[in-house]
């Protein structure tokens, strides 16, 4: 009885075999450079074999510190398929967070961008670092670096075999590793094994979730440190479609060339990078009309980006919801049969919520009472979801497992309405992370650097809704009587834009009387956020180069 | 780590919730019947609660012997879901075979068709039966019979709760169970897991398989006691699409009005059908418009039918393989892109063949000398296959596993070629079982019946091709001296139609000196085979009421 354990190997088995000759295209510092399936597998086993040779173990772990590159593509497979867990670490985490996850994660061995080695050197000096063997820079030579003992991978991969004895996996072996930027304490380990990647492949593939073929050429603009990429990399390969990687710090310029020239069909990222794609096409002649579908996520999708795309591109947006938790998507907005006869806005405001659950999911949406709500599109509650792609628990997280889990089931965090045709619509968040570009700002530590300044009483921050980065940090700040608010305000923003990343730093510093509070004495964050209703921040607040995509 | 286990639960839950008002249609004996998906799944609670008023464990077998519809499709979930392993009984087998599989599988229940009420008491008033506690006719009430205990379906479910308390599954629990109609020996059980039905059902989903959405009115005319209809119950709900179930012994009449009337976009079934169909809609007047894609299965797809269905009628005739240990679909034989550029007869080339692989699957041609073929389209070898839809043993036989599986690896017994695109194509069968109209006749079981009689010295079966059943037995018999020929071969049939089915009876008897050997000493029935190479069997040569579909 009982099948083969589903792993990754047979994906990329397949596209090498039937689509040998398809390409995977990557926007390098080195330009555009570009290889097929047959190169790709051969390179992912040179890669294994590397690992092989640098004595990394089955079982160990692997980081990447990375953009979207071919190389880091290679890690995708290379990794896993050789019974090693594939790490992939967000470079904008502040120097503390990425010491936390790489000695929590004992990682062996790093691959890092060349343009990401110097933010990765302000972390590696540290004991965090000690399980950490070997470095290796996704270029063709070393940069000058402290970090050490360091190659480049062109050199780590170079004199290897392509044939490699590929091993058989139990479906449970872990594959992947992403940490949440969540709002409260260390980041959380999230392991994805390899039936949790599997699944979330196939379900990708289905033309209820993002419905690739080979036919398609595929983008991922999310990065890949952002919960693989969406999964894209995997289904792409599932499908045999075209891969494009954008490389590091993608400008609307970058896509929009890239879109054209590689005949583009699919991609997806945060709303920002598509607010800047819409302005970078009124004012340059750009043709992407062999673009069919973006996907976005990360953030709510602006109903004018969806009916933008829609009216003058003729670009179906897909929203597209999940978490790092949930592989990551666990819905996608697609139109119910028939709604596509519904008038434009009407339509739009379907697309505009999160969607309908993947088939394989389940969920419920549970109310103070521990009730389940009625899909009314009014009534709200948490969002508790499980499937063979949701995870059950975090890495070395107990505290945190009994408070996000109840059985199978993750709770969200995600506060939601459902309407009579099941759309998933998110009305808050229950841990009230700041969303900004696609990038998550936790307010409750920017609340604790606040109160850690002997002149403030009471300090809470909340995210303001923003034109160009959906939101940005707000920070309301009941100041002692003896002190002087400027010489605060400045101190304040000081002290944290030394601990954390320039844009995590509010855009402003409200004095208050009082924090407001709930029935239950919490901070009532709502009635500060209200006051912000009316007038967005605008692009200007921020400086640009502090913008987390740009970073 | 590891998310939940894969079972078909959530399917069922995700139509039910998002899809409440979708139709299952079913043609009875009483006429049309419909519900939507809504009352299908208080249905299956209803079901489920039955089976546990009825005493019947979770883990226990529960088996049907019933055609296409609703009642069927209820046990698909009832069944299972509460924990239950459903095993579907081909009611087209001899009455021996019948009684070894319930004797094998030991079910304790037995859901049948009011029509093959007869057929069933052939087997059941034997000791082989002794673990069935209970008959339940399919139908309103029930008829003269001499199975004991028995009820109908509507009274067994009418008292219970629409709610039921479904249990956590493991992924390994088995929900379903086939045996396949094998050359040699008994017929051998194989189990399907949750995780297996799970697997299937994603991959049918996707566009490398079925790509089924909700938009879709899918009728599998294929009988759900073959490997559960293709899977189609369970992917047409995943999908939230409209089932409709063709009943008994559908004709071509009926399945023409079935389009019609009900909007028919999706078929499948074995080229008997479509051929059945073809005659019906020359003489006939029915507009089958709706109807975009019939997937052909079982034997090959003949390329005449394949034109004919996407000239006259703009249908897309896709080709799929798949067997009892594949669960079943292991390929199907789409386009590649751009292939539709291509002139119609090198199309209809493509699409003939077996197809490509489903992702999530590797297969690989093993040759003479346990080398790996190359994919020429000319070398040929057997095909193995392995992936999480695919068994890797069978129930309670080790002397079969020991043969028919290397390691992960099922070795399928067919013989193919894999073309330079990679698309498979059956060249013969290592086993030479003999396919007429989607049933199968053991070559082996009838020369074993004819070489028990005292006249014959020598006997071989082999299928020779027919032009309404594909394949039809022709037995070539060496007859010892003393032997009148036509004495003989009225004794042979006669023997033969007292074992087994009318429509296993060899269509010819053809005496002949010696049987032709292979250099290892085996029959060598390709050399039989090719006599008949210029003379197919026509209609007539069989009874029309000794065809399978007929019964």
């Amino acid at each position: 009885m009982a099948g083969a354990d589903p792993t990754l190997r047979p994906f990329l088995w397949r596209a090498a075999k039937l689509y040998p000759d398809t390409e995977i295209v990557s926007r390098t510092n080195r330009g555009v450079e570009r290889y097929d399936y047959a190169t790709f597998e051969d390179r992912t086993a040179q890669l294994a074999n590397a690992l092989d040779a640098a004595g990394i173990e089955s079982g160990d772990r692997v980081a990447t510190f990375c953009w979207n590159h071919h190389r880091h593509f290679e890690t995708y497979f290379g990794v896993p398929n050789s019974g090693r867990q594939l790490h992939t670490i967000n470079p904008l985490l502040p120097d503390h967070h990425i010491e936390h996850i790489v000695e929590n994660a004992g990682d062996r061995l790093i691959f890092v961008d060349a343009s990401l080695v110097e933010k990765l050197e302000g972390a590696a000096d540290s004991e965090a670092f000690e399980s950490v063997e070997q470095f290796v820079v996704m270029d063709e030579e070393v940069p000058d670096t402290d970090l050490a003992p360091v190659t480049d991978y062109e050199s780590f991969v170079a004199d290897e075999s392509a044939d490699y004895d590929w091993p058989s996996l139990s479906g449970d072996t872990p594959a992947g590793m992403c940490y949440t930027s969540g709002t409260t304490g260390d980041p959380k380990g999230v392991e994805y094994t390899q039936q949790m990647l599997w699944a979330h492949t196939m379900a990708s593939l289905t033309p209820q979730g993002l419905e690739f073929d080979e036919s398609d050429v595929i983008m991922p603009v999310v990065p890949m440190f952002h919960v693989n990429a969406w999964g894209m990399p995997y289904s792409a390969t599932a499908a045999g479609a075209t891969h494009v990687y954008p490389g590091p710090s993608p400008e609307p310029a970058d896509l929009a060339e890239l879109i054209e020239s590689e005949g583009v069909t699919f991609t997806a990222g945060v709303p920002t990078v598509w607010l800047g794609l819409l302005e970078y096409l009124e004012d340059n002649d750009a043709d992407i009309s062999s673009l069919e579908t973006i996907v976005i996520g990360g953030s709510a999708a602006p109903k004018s980006v969806i009916r933008r795309f829609d009216e003058e591109y003729d670009v179906n947006v897909l929203h597209a919801w999940g978490m790092t938790e949930t592989a990551p998507i666990g819905s996608v907005s697609h139109l119910k049969d028939g709604m596509e006869e519904w008038d434009a806005d009407s339509q739009y405001d379907k697309r505009g919520k999160q969607g309908l659950i993947m088939p394989g999911l389940e969920f419920k949406v549970v109310g103070d009472e521990d009730e389940e709500i009625p899909w009314n599109g009014e009534d709200f509650g948490e969002l508790y979801i499980k499937g063979p792609w949701v995870t059950q628990s975090y890495f070395q997280r107990p505290e945190a497992n009994e408070e996000d889990f109840d059985g199978e089931w993750l709770k969200t965090g995600d506060v939601v309405t459902v309407d009579e045709d099941g759309y998933i619509k998110i009305v808050d968040r229950a841990k009230d992370v700041i969303k900004s570009g696609g990038e998550w700002i936790s307010s409750l530590e920017l609340e604790n650097a606040l109160m850690a300044h002997d002149d403030v009483a009471e300090a809470t921050v909340v995210g303001v809704p923003h034109e160009r980065w959906q939101e940005r940090p707000v920070a309301f700040v009941v100041a002692k009587a003896r002190a002087d608010q400027e010489t605060l305000k400045e101190e304040l923003l000081a002290s944290i834009s030394e601990e954390y990343p320039r844009w995590w730093a509010p855009d402003e510093v409200v004095f208050i009387e009082s924090v407001p509070k709930t029935a239950t004495g919490k901070f009532d964050k709502k009635v500060l956020r209200d006051q912000y209703d009316d007038q967005s921040l605008v692009d200007g607040d921020v400086p640009e180069e502090a913008a987390p995509d740009e970073e």
